[in-house]
């Protein structure tokens, strides 16, 4: 099987399986004895690392289950008595926590249109909390989070950063461009699943979504998930040959633009390894379909959407019409071999051959 | 170091280790390809594990990160509208997503007062959400669920089951005495830390806690914690030799009562791991340290709340008084070897000596 799924899930990195093993077996990190100090210390190395690697402090990184949990968190610690803005393609892990958002729409190339939030903004008549996603996992496109930033600190609103798909593969100083918070997920920068973060800017508090035992100093309860948190920060930082992943993202996009893909967004900034390619008249799904059965592992919209067949929101909100429903996601893993181009190409070509003819 | 405190975390099961490892790297449960179809299988195997371990459905099982989420979700779920009901021991994790909890209170070994139930949701004027843990994680008494459940009944109450401490150990059928709803920890039972579930009776719907993209029937959103889950279903069912157990448990509580421990709760039934021993006129904290430094690791209250030193709310919930500050709990683990009674008791003579010519 050919993996170009890796905005679903990045391929297991060696350093984080290894500190995930390590971490197995470890005592619970909020008992006191030798064996609870010995998981803290794994617990707080993390934390460390996690701090150090998105210039935070350590006490301002809180744990918790994944990217859904940590956009939920920021939602709801920072948005509390705040009007929401959201991004119009958003993954749902926001758009399901802020659903009286009001909706700052995209441009045709899929960036956030900067004046629609300025004046936004200035129609609220108290300070908002705007979630704005690094990189949208469909297309790779980045917005502009230095101008958000810059924006919303001119409104006074805060800016929540779902930095999911960024982090590993587009990494900045997300608290200098002007971030309150950021979410990130392990598992999509090659850590195991089960574990994600909310970090959050200078000794801004935080108040619990899931309240219980003091774990995280009070902000989020439940003994933490301590190999998948390892794996985290094992994860970060990791090597990534971003010139190289954007190389071999550009041939595939070039070949099957060739043959008559369109790629949404294609104009905009983006990350290295995501394509978005539309293919004019032929579903989703039935593209999907045929490269699986060629043995490639791609898909249409988020992985958490699948087994629902619907037309991307997010390609809708760039106004892309009927290709919203024809757009399958190419996303390269860290690991991708050279071979991966002219495999995915040639199965494309035959899937391109049999579906345009069907269609 | 003699580890002696299951109830913050049960040792690794190799079961669990070797199912957790297996699934490291797995795709992302929620892809349509193959290499999600393949972690999809791990995730449903799991689902239709638990499912048969509890006398439940594989779709009434809602996979999350842990116990603190899992109950969380009960009361947001269960508890919509009804007013809320819990045993004056509960765990924190219960405590604290019930702010506005009517307490029942506990007798004076521990067990919910069953009238004082009746006559609490006989006050109500609309059905409530009962809360009751099936053992209590600082001194292993177990509630008459039984009873408690037909209570419920009679007034068209829920009853949600905090089992967190309870599987494994003390295995019943929850659905059939009357429960509404269960929560489960997988490490409390040899699984690694990071996965729990909430399982409820049949077809009960559940409205999610943590949105997001359609996971778990739209019922918990976030990609799964499949290593942690993998792990939780092959912990599940793991040998347990609890005739053992409580005879090592009873031999170290009837040598620590000959040096003039009290053990709260001792009349009541009982997890066949755990007892809890107060020390009259020592600190538990004092205990701990003098142990600590003789290679034993026990606790006092949870371990959620190590840390800070305060009174056990669930001895002072019995009106233990004082002794409610000088209790520690021994939880045996599910592999204690027989020289763990000697070495034990040992260690605890000793520092009943220090301690109490210092005290």
């Amino acid at each position: 099987m050919l993996y170009l799924d890796a905005n679903a899930t990045e391929p297991l990195r060696p350093e984080a399986r290894q500190a995930s093993v390590a971490a197995l077996g470890l005592g619970n990190p909020s008992s006191t004895h030798a064996a609870g100090r010995a998981a803290r210390r794994v617990l707080e190395d993390a934390r460390e690392t996690v701090a150090r690697f998105f210039g935070a402090a350590a006490k301002d990184v809180i744990f918790c289950s994944g990217a859904t949990e940590a956009n939920a968190l920021a939602v709801h610690a920072l948005g509390a008595g705040r009007p929401k803005l959201c991004g119009a393609t958003e993954h749902d892990a926001i758009r399901a926590a802020t659903p009286d958002a009001i909706i700052v729409p995209v441009d045709a190339r899929g960036q956030a249109d900067l004046a629609a939030l300025d004046a936004l903004l200035a129609a609220q008549a108290i300070p908002a909390l705007v979630c704005l996603m690094a990189a949208n996992n469909e297309t790779g496109i980045l917005h502009d989070i230095e101008a958000a930033g810059r924006i919303c600190a001119a409104h006074g609103a805060l800016l929540h950063v779902d930095a999911v798909q960024a982090v590993g593969r587009d990494n900045r100083d997300w608290f200098g461009l002007g971030a309150a918070s950021i979410a990130v997920s392990g598992h999509k920068f090659g850590a195991p699943m089960g574990a994600g973060a909310l970090i959050v800017s200078a000794g801004r508090a935080v108040a619990p979504l899931l309240p219980g035992g003091g774990q995280e100093q009070g902000r989020r309860g439940g003994t933490p998930s301590l190999p998948a948190i390892a794996g985290l920060a094992a994860a970060l930082g990791a090597p990534y040959d971003s010139a190289k992943i954007v190389a071999y993202r550009d041939e595939i996009e070039a070949f099957c633009v060739r043959l008559g893909a369109m790629v949404p967004g294609a104009g905009a900034p983006r990350l290295p390894n995501t394509t978005c390619l539309a293919l004019p008249g032929v579903r989703a799904d039935t593209q999907l379909i045929a490269l699986d059965m060629a043995g490639i592992a791609v898909s249409a919209g988020s992985a958490c959407s699948s087994g629902k067949v619907a037309a991307s929101h997010v390609l809708e909100a760039m106004g892309a019409g009927a290709l919203a429903g024809q757009a399958i996601r190419v996303s390269l893993p860290w690991d991708v071999a050279a071979d991966a181009v002219p495999a995915f190409c040639a199965a494309y070509e035959k899937m391109r051959m049999r579906c345009v003819e069907k269609a």
